[in-house]
């Protein structure tokens, strides 16, 4: 049996800090790990700068809430989960993301989580389990699923490596030549096209 | 992080092949393991008497397209879904549940599939792997997820007895006479009860 697992920002939703940055008007909310590689010491800064500013989990999920999904996402969504399985893996945390899957018909999300306190202040962040998309991926191979993999960029490529099959989805062009050997689509039509002869028996 | 799986037929949906066999009136298919224990033998029967009364997958399908999930259902599961990710793990065929999990919102569906061939002809049933509730509940701990699951029979005993936490929902007396240990919830309020308590922090 074939299942589908897929990143979730940039395929079907927003990047959702860099809109969170955009939407509060602060600037260093924009730092990705192309600014500071160390994802720790990144996620450790950004939750710093939520404190200095006073912002508690209602006031980004508010925030989070004025997003939509990309255009088009919930009909491709709709068509895939009428032909197989999907289960979205991502490394946002699920309070974040809750709105906006709410959006999506709350397809399943295996993610990380947030500590907040009694006041709604986020205290730390707890990733689940490292390499959680490869680790999925392998999970569902465990239980006999022939596993169909797509996602974007560079943290789906131990994802889409681990797939029985797996593909881009608008990728930027550096991945796209860091990783000539992955078949590339483009938009949603090309996305259910793949898809319709991957699922093909 | 917290991970709720759920059984399907009983809890969300009606039995399926009970209401296959009333909608089409051949009383045969109500065979259940309880008429013959042996689940290879009885699904052959089943597959044999399908083909002597020339039902082909479509017939089944837009039978069963007539079903409706279990009254409450949907509200309940859509309640699950904007707090916890939610899995079913069922034993039915998703050739079978589909035109049922349309009407319940395409939640993720782990189960096991048919062999049809280009006329529709159902010519086999492929176990996707034996024991697979339990399975599953095992590898999403192995994914670092405390598992919450329910469900409301035998088959989901071991499912219940892996995860984290366990509890029947609406199950027959036999059942919750044979496992007086196993927490018992009898309608969708009672249910929503229960998982408030255990999946609050």
């Amino acid at each position: 049996m074939k299942m589908v697992v897929a990143d979730l920002e940039g395929v079907f939703l927003p990047e959702i800090w860099i809109n969170v940055a955009q939407k509060t008007g602060i600037e260093e909310l924009k730092l990705t790990t192309r600014d500071i590689s160390d994802y720790d010491v990144l996620m450790t800064r950004r939750l710093a700068i939520l404190k200095e500013n006073h912002l508690k989990i209602q006031d980004i999920q508010e925030v989070i809430a004025t997003l939509d999904p990309l255009p088009g996402a919930e009909q491709a969504l709709d068509w895939i989960r009428s032909r197989s399985q999907i289960i979205v893996l991502s490394d946002t945390f699920e309070e974040f993301a809750k709105p906006l899957m709410a959006k999506l018909g709350f397809p399943t999300l295996l993610c990380h989580s947030l500590t907040i306190d009694a006041q709604g202040n986020i205290t730390n962040y707890n990733l689940r389990i490292g390499n959680q998309k490869k680790k999925a991926v392998q999970a569902f191979q465990g239980l006999n699923f022939h596993v169909i993999a797509f996602g974007d960029s560079y943290n789906d490529i131990a994802m889409i490596q681990a797939a029985d099959q797996g593909f881009f989805f608008k990728p930027p062009e550096t991945v796209v030549t860091d990783f000539p050997d992955i078949q590339v689509t483009r938009d949603y039509e090309e996305l259910k096209a793949m898809l319709h002869g991957l699922l093909s028996p």
